[in-house]
């Protein structure tokens, strides 16, 4: 950690200021429209990312602050973190606030460290039933050499009791445990599971319900626009799993998930209400080209982004490192449907599936600089309620991001 | 001030890094809710403070820019404070932008020192129709050892100006003086008394008015719902006053204030408006169990929170302090009215009277650190409009807050 | 620069930290008001602009960040600038990002110097076409002694893409080129000629459109409304362009600006769409009485505020810098409109025509404290869609700014 940093006047109380901005420019070519199919917009600009990280250290205690002036889309400065984490024994950190609880592989790598610009579908979508940004939480992790250890107890994310929204909050359990059972200096074999439950969904004056959806990986133009969604679901509680693999061997990565989300509807009436079950999953794959390795970060059980060997400079003739990337992402929001019958008969959801192949290339210039240039081209499969229409539809889109990080 | 500071290079300007974190957790337990009476929100978390404090000194100029994360509820980011101070001579301070003025013995006091978790209703009220957080205010206050005077002229709060909200904005004016007869080692007995007249109310496009109400003392879990509440009332002018008694013995404090408001109604066609007038007042008491007094602070003529002599350390065996405390709290929104006899017929309100009896305990293990846990037996008695429902409620809530500022 | 900076530990990453308040009083005397048109209100407070600075330097990078708690209205924290700056070789600096690109004299200028609270309504209709607050751009400057040079491709500004605002985002131009023909120690000659284009202009549900409209040069005490207004046009494409003139001699500044706008509307059946063009202008002068000048900034070919020779001290005795200023103010929203004619007749538009005559007075304690008083006659001539009634009217604004900048 390089942060900027100052001290009070007796030296104990210690300040630390850093920055994370991820800017994006992208668009998406959408071709023969599907009729029915939602319109993406075509080329835009957004803030992803706009970070100010403070930290406060006294002794074994931290409190982070860090405002957020990025977003999906960008334009509503919000917090993204608030939370006060005591390290009693090394490595053992509990934490009590508002701040993103540890789930899964893909969300527990940073946002710096990507691979792609977004996370695997899968992934945004069951993460942020119980875990996700800026959620109320309390817990801790217990982050050693070898094994990683986390659970916490989540209620509400920050800014979600507005006027008259919930009647009452939720309550959930988020775990991760993996581990490195083999690691050499060349090799890191990642091993991991990952869940969450809610026992008590938010509700609000209609009732608890729960809505499943996510962008197709890519807010670079258009940050609003999703190709897929189960709209809102009556539902009593909802759980959540997958395994975790990572392998990485001298400057090449790969690594994916398995995943799987159960969702209880509450029942009303006559009307059938069987428990739904959407699954998916990704494979990601990365090669430096330069050399450099992602090394693994046992504080967060993930892997981390190259440090350029030789970073940028016109005076001294460095490159900075060079990195092409290659994933494969699935999602499946269609449950207890049949094609031609309506959702209503059977009481399932056309959700719709979701299938994104990713290619992708990054430029380290320095090791807090990055720019990075994806192609998706996703492919989606989705009926409307009737079961009767396609309203999926097949998108490239291109996205251009430049991330400074401290 | 033990803020973490930085100078310029030619060491005149200096800027310092502070924050204040005060995130809460509660519920409400409701019982057989009344026919007519609000429901609260049974359990939640609130983010009830959350700023990042920002002082850039100069000489005998200091700016203070204070951005709030929290709030009731939390989830819209704003300004808590943006105000330029002017120390010409000791002990006087000129102050302008937008800040809170000194108001009254609750709200000089800083919310860091709160006996409980929020102010009593009756001060809350009050405090928001001339003076409250971020209003727009240019005055001064004359801190000395034994004396304390401040007044100020206020306008409108910090956003109070969204597009066609207002067409003309308010101007009112806030006093406050108080002393020290008698300060020893081991006892200070405070005296107060403060004020407030709102020359001129904000007029929008309705017309003028002003609403009093508040939640029951607790934001916790619910930060929106209140029990009592005048609704707009078409006003000309509105006043307030009481004074203000504090004493405190070794690590014992006992404190309280009566309040009046008086607001001049508009007159309206033939229907009755008299001039209402509400009241209220509120008791509180600790005890700091681990024997560390609560210092009266001379700057702003209110008491502190305990500093404890021996911190919490694993190592060291400290286990920080401890303080119990209690509190009455009453206030009065009906005026004018009967029961059985409709407001409008009187021209008067029912807004409710509510008590609320609190207990609570504290835990500092550092000076910066505070754990603080509430329980607050809430009654409420209101009819509604016609007068002839009861839509008070009885209330029971917990709040426990895990507070942090530097 | 004079701002408070840390280094991290290795000394290379540096982090400043800055802030700007403009802090406004006024308000409107309106007289009799004609009927239809707008109201001002007549008294108010604003924070016109609250923002902090973080700026953190490695090498020749540079990245800004800058909060916004300040606006018209207040009340809403927003981003101002989150940009990286690339200066690989002096004095060229690549710039990417939210920032306001260079566009103008009056735009050039910081908000810190200005002559008057508001820039001229000429110029701040321009800006925010294409250039202005915020804007998503990238490009470059070349800032040399004598030279300026500035170009940048911009796109929507910081928040445009609220969901389901836009279905495609803006692509446009920015250029300006500038030059000191004439420099001695007593005397800057300044020359000037600004210009953009938008290629495409946003398209929302309802397609593409420019609405081109301001304040009446004040915004203390009424941040909202406007006297001048096209309304929205249906537009394909905008340009603008004008030239600049400033002349400093010693502590006398004359500067001012022509500049007009070409708006080319969509047509749609058989109505007239005819090209629209507006224009306006404006001539401003300034005497610093205390004798200081207001030097010519090099970086942004834009003259600054006077620096106090003697701050003001109550021990020393200094007054600190005094100035006077004036401006003349014209710009014209009528365009293809005869009095008396329909605007949709013709296919033209009665925006208003507004002339302001400014005078104020502005004291300078110290280099990075000012107060400012404006007085503004405006002078509206505007008629109603159906061009028969004046809806225009006679205003006298007093502004009263508090403004802190380090």
């Amino acid at each position: 950690d390089n942060r900027p940093t100052i001290a009070s006047a007796d030296g104990r109380l210690r300040a630390s200021l850093g920055a994370q901005i991820q800017y994006d420019v992208g668009g998406a070519i959408q071709g023969d429209r599907s009729a029915g199919a939602p319109q993406l917009n075509s080329f835009g600009e957004n803030l992803r990312r706009g970070r100010l990280l403070l930290g406060f250290r006294y002794d074994d205690l931290l409190l982070n602050v860090t405002p957020e002036f990025g977003g999906s889309p960008d334009g509503s400065p919000t917090l993204y973190e608030a939370s006060l984490n005591w390290t009693p024994v090394r490595p053992l950190t509990l934490t009590l606030g508002y701040y993103k609880p540890y789930y899964g592989l893909a969300d527990s790598m940073s946002s710096n460290d990507f691979l792609f610009l977004e996370r695997p579908s899968i992934m945004e979508i069951a993460r942020n039933i119980v875990a996700g940004d800026s959620r109320s939480s309390v817990g801790g992790r217990w982050a050693a050499n070898r094994w990683f250890v986390a659970g916490y107890l989540t209620g509400d994310a920050y800014g979600s009791n507005g006027t008259t929204q919930a009647t009452n909050g939720q309550t959930g359990f988020v775990g991760r445990m993996a581990g490195r059972p083999w690691t050499d200096p060349d090799t890191d074999l990642h091993l991991g599971l990952t869940g969450s439950h809610a026992f008590d969904l938010r509700r609000d004056t209609s009732g608890q319900s729960l809505r499943l959806r996510d962008r197709p990986e890519w807010r670079a133009g258009d940050a609003s626009t999703r190709l897929i969604d189960t709209g809102s679901l009556p539902a009593d509680s909802a759980s959540t799993w997958g395994p975790e693999i990572g392998l990485r061997w001298r400057n090449f990565l790969l690594q994916g998930e398995y995943h799987q989300i159960n969702v209880g509807q509450a029942s009303a009436g006559a009307a059938p209400r069987p428990d739904l079950t959407f699954e998916g999953g990704y494979v990601e794959a990365s090669w430096v080209i330069t050399g450099e390795p992602r090394r693994y970060s046992t504080s967060s059980a993930a892997f981390g982004r190259p440090n350029p060997a030789r970073p940028f400079s016109l005076r001294d003739g460095g490159w900075g490192a060079w990195e092409v990337m290659a994933r494969y992402s699935v999602v499946d929001l269609n449950d207890e449907v049949t094609r031609g019958r309506a959702a209503t008969a059977t009481g399932g959801v056309f959700g719709g599936r979701q299938e994104v192949v990713g290619l992708g290339l990054s430029w380290y210039p320095t090791s807090f600089l990055r720019f990075m240039l994806d192609w998706n081209i996703v492919h989606v499969d989705r009926l409307n309620a009737a079961g009767t229409q396609q309203i999926g539809d097949r998108v490239h889109t291109l996205g251009l991001r430049t991330q400074m990080a401290f």
